[in-house]
């Protein structure tokens, strides 16, 4: 079938997360994430297939009303920088995708922290040869989680699910992705505090 | 009236946080964080004024089934130091208290500061003169955001209440608990990147 060619995309090519596949477990844990959780998301992106993009796009429109958030987006003449943002939608479409179709395995893995660097000095705009600040605050990524939430019950509740299903399927939303956020957050943290 | 004395709870009398009034109000809009949400966590609060250290034993015991959770409060002999935990517990139930009757100013967010810091190697153990490893993980205090956000629904779900209204209280809680772990790792994240 093949996907349509994404630009930086490269899950499966990233290097190896420094984070283990054993701390992976352990964070499902913690955070609560089971077999059912991963049969739920996968029901959400059966029920949300064709809703991913304006999903992406309900956030960023979040994003481009609050100019603390906005301004990680802008060029060096102090305007968005249409082109990386379209790079950056692009994946940020596909992460989704990710949550709900793909086993958090080692790819999955090296891929969060990859997209934490993407975050950070170290390899934001390196990907997309932008011009942007060389950074997104980790206050602002563990603080989207809410929006993120919530948007997603807020689509299901369209779904006509009986509410027992409606909270299970936004509940391993949720953990999904307090999971991937936990893992971004990895290469902002001090030496050995993570 | 006067609060009961919780030994090591230092509300107002906290150092000045690093993190600037300015900059918990960015955070309050990423996660989205209104009057309406202050109004929800007060009528939160009133419903489960009751259950609020039932809540935390249940989190606690979630802790204490994970070994890679509750290894933070052993002592140097391997085994679950009773008096710290016990010290923790009362802190653990009066932030709940303080999230849903506090107002989100300069005396609590000082003291979101002095919380994360006493999960770090500046201060763990300092309060207490324990010998408890001297960190708990950022990873797992975000990870644990998930069974602390499930398990207030479960509760609220008890109380009658209109689906609506589960959903804004839900949804308040949430957003609450995102803030302040999003406080909490401030101390935890490399220089310039929070």
């Amino acid at each position: 079938m093949g996907e349509p060619r994404i630009s930086g995309y490269e899950f499966g090519r990233a290097p190896r997360s420094p984070v283990s596949l054993d701390e992976l477990k352990e964070l499902e844990a913690t955070v609560g994430f089971t077999d059912a959780d991963r049969a739920c998301l996968r029901r959400v992106g059966e029920l949300l297939n064709g809703e991913v993009e304006a999903l992406v796009d309900g956030w960023r429109k979040i994003i481009g009303s609050q100019p603390h958030l906005a301004r990680w987006f802008f060029g060096p003449d102090h305007q968005p920088d249409e082109a990386y943002k379209a790079a950056v939608k692009a994946r940020f479409v596909r992460w989704v995708h990710d949550v709900f179709t793909r086993p958090f395995d080692q790819a999955w893995l090296d891929y969060q922290e990859e997209i934490g660097l993407r975050h950070t000095p170290a390899k934001k705009n390196t990907t997309d040869q932008a011009h942007t600040p060389p950074l997104v605050p980790l206050r602002h990524l563990i603080g989207f989680v809410a929006p993120v939430a919530e948007s997603v019950r807020h689509r299901l509740q369209a779904k006509g699910l009986s509410p027992d299903e409606l909270d299970r399927l936004h509940a391993a939303w949720i953990k999904a992705v307090i999971l991937s956020v936990t893992l971004w957050s990895h290469p902002y943290t001090r030496d050995g505090l993570w």
